[in-house]
């Protein structure tokens, strides 16, 4: 799937430091390297010897910060900040995380990566008891719970609200003093703890990002684990024992960056593996084989590899593509008008091609780029999609919540290879994609959310299950 | 190379169309297509029956033309447009091209991509006979001396111009009447002509802008010629007939796109060609063959190919760089805080790796990636470049006028690799690099300017002769 | 007084219309003529059937909805809006009004113009009993007070909340169905009614707002009163009968637009008196009398009517002085380089000045005026100023909370007169300010609040009580 | 006239210093006391031992040097700037000035206030002898005879330039070694010198720029003067001794800040002079005179104390009118939504006024003024304009060269009284105006440009002299 025209949306990153005294540039440039997670708004928290100190902005993290001094202010050894992907109908400033909350006898910065799935009930429920939300984001609703719960301390305070909610969630808070991490009971969002040079914790939804500020991988945080950093260093505590280790599949598949480690797997090598195995499932004799870039450059590799035919750049990228882009007209794009991905003719004229791709959601792009193929003089295109068909929405954090945009719910995989107007169309299997990221934990799929490809929901749906539920149901 | 330090600058891309209504925004897509040859700035001049108006910026094509009226109001049946890389000292937006001039006779639309050889000389000529300039820029030259001709015909003009200026050029002119091409004696640049389906013609410096805009390939422009293109079609004439082929073999290695063909050659063929015969040429036993993303993947994927060693991800370039981003202090870059640039753990930690780039040029950047690999537990890193030493500079053109700067002006193959920090370093061949590229023309290096590597102009340097050449024959 | 170094900030102005399709752009216009009432932020939200839909922003309104589109896009036949002066350590987004709030089970716009002297008190209230704020404003504690009512009806509640707040408030609400506006029982700040040709009804700050959009005045909000507009028309009721007049007299004097009737008074009259007034009370023979522009050029020229003493522009303030401007460098000041106001040489050289101004804050701008004219060459200069001397801070709405630093509560006439540098200085009588306005109602000061000169504040100050009263009381 | 319809545009004001280490603050506090003069684009370029650097921008001042840095970096003693109105269809930032041009032997910097009249001949002639020209702009005409002059010396060559154009010119050159005024032979615009506290010479268009960066002022630059600035002081030559004195009439009327003096008038007392004359020459009883805000409050005020009839604020103008304002639509405005001026109902309801103005241009403006009083219930209102009616263009600098757009070009002043809908309408006489003007030079006029109001040009008009003096004949 190429970048453009992504349909499935990581809902978020986070990320925080505590014990440095750059906090507010460390941040940053951790977040920097989760901006993939998320690109419609940005925010720093810092913590200035108990003062907590913030900035949010819509857009890329580089265009909120675009002027310096908006860093500089964020004062302090500790930040944490979030990078976040605004779902249809939610994308003020409003809803920029994290939140900060100002009361009269203390302050709270929270960022949270994922989606309950119990926040509606939950609002309503505090709302009739005089609540006000400041923003339309499920998130908030851990802040009310904490602040409402009768529990002696914080720390029971939120283990309290926490076993309230219910979904996905890598939740991240400070306070004026510490930082706390919680993760949901399947550890559905990735979330992984450093230590930098100076003894810093850090904690970030990828690995990437401890590499990319210098510190070490401590370990990853544990489905149902709350663990706060303090002055006194850092502390683990489990608010449930009731937990299944459930990590999303497709964080594998194609969301995460490929030089991240999740629970333990390398997310390049996994891809490269994913190429192979499809590669043994369902190769035929080419001439070439090409990936779509720039996700599936690395199951195209893996592919060829296995294969032993030549692995070759059939389609570029411009590397300019803006935001601000003036798109060309229907009229012009029938004439061949194209902006974003072009076709190299004199590499795939006259040849069969094997395209490999990570992953088929609505259809569209995989048909835009065979054209292209077909246009350029290519002879046959065989498209290998490198994880099972997508039929099942997520309810976890990955913004693709309607299943009727799924072109693999509704057809056949001959249906879509005509539509898609491929020579042939094979998918990974099943079994394949668990066995290539090779987690092999004692939980089921070996420890992976599958739900998108098989409709297995590690746990109930609560407030979307009336709705989804019964279309599930229907269309299965 | 990475494109973030990029220390060869190519400095020019023209496009233009004759025959389409929407010539304003068939040469936005074209020049967005070109956009890798110059970033600095951008223009478009279309021409609305004989009447020039024009719009240019500082900034990519997307800044620059930001608000789609900009494009509306360039209104007409053809249109001119180029983008630039500023050269030192002369970054402001007087020196934005094309160039509109207005005349009470007549108006005058230029862009020129390329470097004159005695635009000094000329101007200072001309300036002692009372000319102003507009502009630092050496293409205006050109049409203070078509204004100052005698000839009787514009034709007659432009060729007496043509003749007078010497060095690297791709020139393209709009009148009120036609659009003129003319390309220098070298063909030192790459210019070609293509054909919408509406028989609109186009000429452009890359093949990828005739295929953005769905053009069919009709020719490449050839040295010495100036082409014609008006409502009565195309027509063709030579100015000088004292050519000698000698196309900048860096546009093969490193500027253009993957996706265009130069003199008949595809790119992106060409620098796997290089790859594979680096590797035939250098090669010894290793882990993996890691590529410097992205220009270098290509030449990386060829080498692995051809020794049968694993090609793989062990760099990921974060794709959200942005021109105003915070840059991490000395402090925290020495505390491993990165920002374009990482290398993947868990793939090379404890390899021997080959790491295959397409140049070298002052030597920092390859530095600073090999300390990435080493710092992230790489056993060795085996530096091997796809082309020769770079030791000359270019005149024609690329900004690296200063000798001083190329490293392996100065420093013998041995010496780079302990600045490098590499276990070994090796180049591809000049006899290996002209085979890769395969152009066999019956000239001085089967056609190719292959002066960045051996001192061989292909012409005298006339304003440059004195400074430079004193500079060379010191350090030869 | 010059609006540059304005000391004395009005905190808000509020505008609403129910019943107009063209409510955004109304809005607009209204909210465009109280601009002067804050600079700070605005924000306009609109009732589309039912459902509200608001936008906001920093800055003048000029800014905030600089594309028009953020205007199209406030749908529906009501809106409410506000214009905000940010008090010191607020001045973020989130306190920009109105406020919209979304409840799962009704939607709620607020904007609020006044100052609550018991906002804290019942914030920490709140907040104890597990309430979030989505601001730092005093303005949406009324918000929760209705939302945790048990009254039956909506109106019913904001009774009951409208009976728990204290100190000066003009509050307008809007939800689905109505829009409510409401006064407090001293009616410290001005609040009016109008009609439109289309039987719209408009409620504003002040009546300049009215006749901006065209609109009938039909009458003023009385303290204490609660008044619905929705589509069965208008109704008025009462929350409180316990209600005492004293409208700022400051507005009169200094923050309302001269075109507008505050309590049936116009306010360029009223200044005009004052001027007249001050003359009758502290008139000398003299070469001439100025206006410091713009806010006292009318009790200037009253002044010089009552004592036939010629009216000279003296003083010329620059129309073109911008937010962003460069500020001279103090040695620059020295050499005399000035940006904002000039003094007219060839006007006042030898000439002894009369020089009016409205009030004394700091006395660092008159200080500066003085020595502008007489560095210009005035003779002697003679400032009279047309309001008692300004002693105590407003806790109503009005940003001058420390009375540290108003000159007049610290040093006598005398010794403000050598401050100054002026050779000599009177102020207008206490009476013959109230007798200039000439409100003459049955109440304390005819109605006006006079605090500002007396310390005689009409209402308890609960939380700002001890803080400031202690200073008070030490400094009488 | 209000200045939001202004039809009269003066076209730039220029300013210049040479010797002093704040030369860029200086001439940037100096232009900003001269942006009413243009608000369309501002220069600076300031002198660096020798080496000229210059920035401008469209727009205000204030935008155009936004960024502190845009300053910062013209560095050095000496500088010279330049606000400029665009006239219609050059408004690209090619126009905006100061010029800066770069010879191989020498570099020059040009700002120029006035028109030329014979600009278009002198361009052909050039551009057939091979010259290109950089801008639309008539300025350039200069540079190009300059360079293209036999003289030996600068100062030789700049003189023969001189002599060559003709119309209105206040020319400001700056080059390596001194800063060179130049006023043209009737000295149609006003040019002024002065000198700051460190013997630094200051150039500006009028003597408010003298006084807002603390300079004295020395005298006036005369028609037919060439000054030349330099580190060895001022001296005074003259190019041409044909002059006949023939200021700009409008300069008093309209166009100067009122603080400024040209030939040694004080413009804010000579508009009080027209007042009075006005009142003198056309009262009749009434109960107030209202000016229209701002640039007529000063003649109102001088008719009101002449005739005896009390001075009020009947008309409010909005202070906060911004460039990107969203304007009423039609239907909002018939409704009575307005913007910019307000009419104030108490003051204006039921009287008879004597409304003031400066002049009148198209009349719109007018009407709609009226239209306002009448609307806020005035009984009748009687317009005075402080000039003699405007009926031929001007040709030396100000922005009104269409004819036909002028109202008493066509109409009888009774036809205008109904068209623009007032009770009366009188207009000062040209006498009255001279007198109040009150120069007194043993030249025609009284060394006055009186054309505006009798079509007596001063000179030939060139250029011009077809096209216009056929209209001219013929409405005559």
């Amino acid at each position: 799937m190429s970048n453009e025209v992504r349909s499935l949306n990581e809902e978020c990153g986070v990320f925080g430091v505590w014990g440095h005294e750059d906090a507010n540039q460390i941040t940053y440039f951790g977040l920097h390297s989760l901006q993939h997670r998320g690109q419609e708004g940005a925010g720093i928290i810092s913590n200035d010897e108990g003062k907590l100190i913030g900035y949010r902005g819509l857009g890329l993290l580089s265009d909120v910060f675009r002027k310096p001094e908006k860093i500089k202010k964020l004062t302090g050894n500790a930040a944490i900040g979030h990078v976040r992907y605004a779902t249809a109908g939610s994308n003020g400033i409003d809803n920029i995380q994290p939140f900060l909350f100002d009361f009269y006898d203390a302050q709270f910065a929270l960022a949270h990566n994922g989606n309950l799935t119990n926040a509606t009930t939950l609002r309503n429920e505090l709302e009739q008891d005089g609540a006000i939300f400041k923003s339309s984001s499920d998130s908030e609703v851990l802040m009310h719970l904490i602040r409402r719960s009768d529990a002696d301390t914080l720390h029971e305070q939120v283990k309290e609200a926490l076993n309230q909610v219910r979904g996905g969630f890598a939740y991240l808070l400070m306070t004026s003093d510490c930082m706390i991490a919680a993760l949901d009971p399947n550890g559905f969002r990735p979330l992984s703890i450093g230590q930098m040079v100076n003894g810093a914790y850090v904690v970030a939804s990828e690995t990437c990002a401890l590499d990319s500020v210098g510190a070490t991988f401590v370990r990853d945080v544990n489905p149902g684990e709350i663990v706060t950093i303090s002055n006194q260093g850092l502390s683990i505590d489990v608010y449930t024992t009731d937990t299944k280790m459930a990590i999303c599949s497709m964080e594998y598949i194609y969301f995460a960056r490929p030089d991240s480690d999740i629970c333990g797997i390398n997310v390049h090598s996994a891809r490269k593996r994913m190429g192979r195995q499809l590669a043994r499932e369902t190769n035929i004799a080419a001439d070439m084989v090409i990936g779509v870039p720039n996700s599936s450059l690395f199951a195209a590799s893996g592919y060829a590899e296995e294969s032993g035919i030549p692995y070759e750049m059939g389609l570029v990228k411009n590397q300019y593509v803006a935001r601000t882009f003036i798109q060309p007209t229907q009229a012009l794009r029938e004439q061949g008008v194209r902006m974003k991905l072009s076709a190299v003719k004199s590499v795939v004229r006259g040849k069969k091609i094997i395209l490999v791709d990570d992953s088929i959601v609505r259809g569209t792009t995989s048909k835009h780029i065979v054209r292209l193929l077909k246009a350029a003089g290519a002879a046959e295109v065989h498209l290998r999609i490198a994880s099972p068909p997508l039929k099942y929405p997520c309810f976890y954090g990955i913004d693709i919540q309607k299943q009727s945009e799924l072109i693999a719910a509704h057809k056949s995989v001959e249906e879509m290879r005509a539509i898609i107007g491929v020579d042939s169309l094979s998918f990974l299997s099943e079994s394949g994609l668990i066995d290539s990221i090779g987690l092999n934990l004692d939980a089921p799929y070996s420890g992976l959310c599958m739900a998108y490809f098989n409709g297995d929901y590690p746990t109930p749906l609560y407030d979307y299950e009336t709705e989804y539920l019964a279309n599930l149901t229907a269309e299965k």
